[in-house]
């Protein structure tokens, strides 16, 4: 996986003083094109071209439908396929009922209300499959600090390059489970939320969301589709996103450093 | 404009080993509804929301309409309205030619030879209305790094709320000629094109552009839009990032800081 996912060049690199010609790494950026079919009604639809750092395109897929509320699950998925570089095709099985008008309506808006805050908030909620855990499980801030080295020790392609966002999957003992890493840091947590559908995970009630950079709302809409109760990101939240976080109930950090942290929303959740 | 880039939250803070209740400082993270619409073939055409930051949307629907290569200047713009609170509606002059396929296809995938990295790039090349300057005029790596004060001087809003991108036009003299901010970088990238574009100043031949994260594939390729010769990155550049400014002539700088910077490609441009 590493190997397609970095990539060598030779850059002129200029550092103390002088310039040097050397060799750096860079961190891959390619499309993918997602393509989706029900069994007896190919051919395939393609659904969407995103601009990724190959390596667990399977998951990506996975959670980039689930995510955007056009598969509810992967009970109905009957195969994969990869019909050529950059693609992946999900052949579901007959009879599975996909929301393909998802796409052209996007989340962003509700019909009813127009283009606004609440709008963009409502839909999400429309298209939830699952509530926020109703007990309020505690995490202690030590463990939430604690996070930071745990990725730190894993964060393979972001030490190597210094491109790239990662999503981690935590438990409320401050164990990493999972970490995701890509260029786009929606296809890094659409990667993380396919491993969790792939191992039945989901509600993710007993977890909790890291971000390597800044907290917005399609991450937060992404975090809320999978259940996750708190979401932990190094960067700054967006208005909507501490909004969203805020209305649906959910633990929102941001500035997470190695003393310091804000809760913007949820603080019960937390054990300072 | 301030008013509305800013919103204010109560949070919990835990620093220097305490927490506090204090206000905080977001930045403001609202959809914007593009619509078109040609004279004489109304009702207009919704052709993407998009995430961010109240400001300029004029702009941002301008630059974002060129650099997807829908409309390919504002010489056919008749007028702009706001039906509606986040909505902006630009009318063209009648007969005016418009690509809405283009949204359709994407940048990303040519017909010819699927998705890679190859067809990626020669989709702009088929795209691009404007060459890059034929002659090689210079800039020197001290203005380079002295981009560095004048953004930070400039970026009132990432000051204040620490989550905002930055994309910012100077010229060959190392002046700053103008600098958008935005929660979505592609969209800070959008609002300087477009206010480029109402200057009319394009192509964009006797500027460089700075970007205060890193650089995608998805910003190179707008600047390539608007023939902008040197782009500067302060943090890191993808792989197709540089495949792309390197094959169609662009200097590419990443990780600037005050005393280094890596140039990927186009070193000529740069008196050392």
């Amino acid at each position: 996986m590493e190997n397609k996912s970095i990539d060598k060049v030779n850059i002129h690199r200029f550092k103390e003083g002088k310039i040097q010609e050397v060799e750096d790494e860079l961190a891959v950026e390619l499309p993918l094109e997602i393509q989706l079919a029900t069994h007896g009604q190919r051919p395939a639809k393609s659904i969407s071209v995103t601009m990724r750092t190959p390596g667990n395109d399977d998951e990506l897929a996975i959670g980039f439908l689930f995510t955007e509320a056009i598969i509810s699950d992967n009970n109905n998925i009957e195969s994969f396929s990869y019909p050529a570089q950059n693609q992946i095709r999900i052949i579901l099985e007959e009879g599975t009922k996909i929301q393909l008008d998802q796409l052209e309506r996007h989340f962003y808006t509700s019909s009813s209300c127009g283009v606004c805050s609440k709008s963009s908030i409502e839909a999400i909620y429309t298209n939830t499959k699952f509530d926020l855990p109703v007990e309020q499980k505690l995490i202690s801030r030590d463990q939430i600090h604690g996070f930071l080295q745990h990725v730190d020790n894993e964060q393979s392609l972001f030490n190597r390059t210094g491109g790239i966002h990662a999503a981690a999957l935590f438990d409320f003992d401050g164990n990493l489970i999972a970490l995701r890493e890509d260029v786009g840091r929606h296809n890094a947590l659409d990667k993380l939320i396919g491993y969790a559908i792939n191992n039945q995970m989901l509600p993710l009630h007993k977890y909790v969301l890291f971000l390597s950079g800044r907290a917005s709302f399609e991450l937060i809409q992404k975090a809320r589709m999978a259940a996750i109760p708190i979401v932990v990101a190094v960067g700054a939240p967006s208005s909507l996103a501490v909004e969203l976080a805020s209305d649906s109930g959910q633990t929102l950090i941001g500035f997470l450093k190695k003393n310091s942290l804000n809760i913007y929303c949820g603080h019960e959740r937390i054990r300072i």
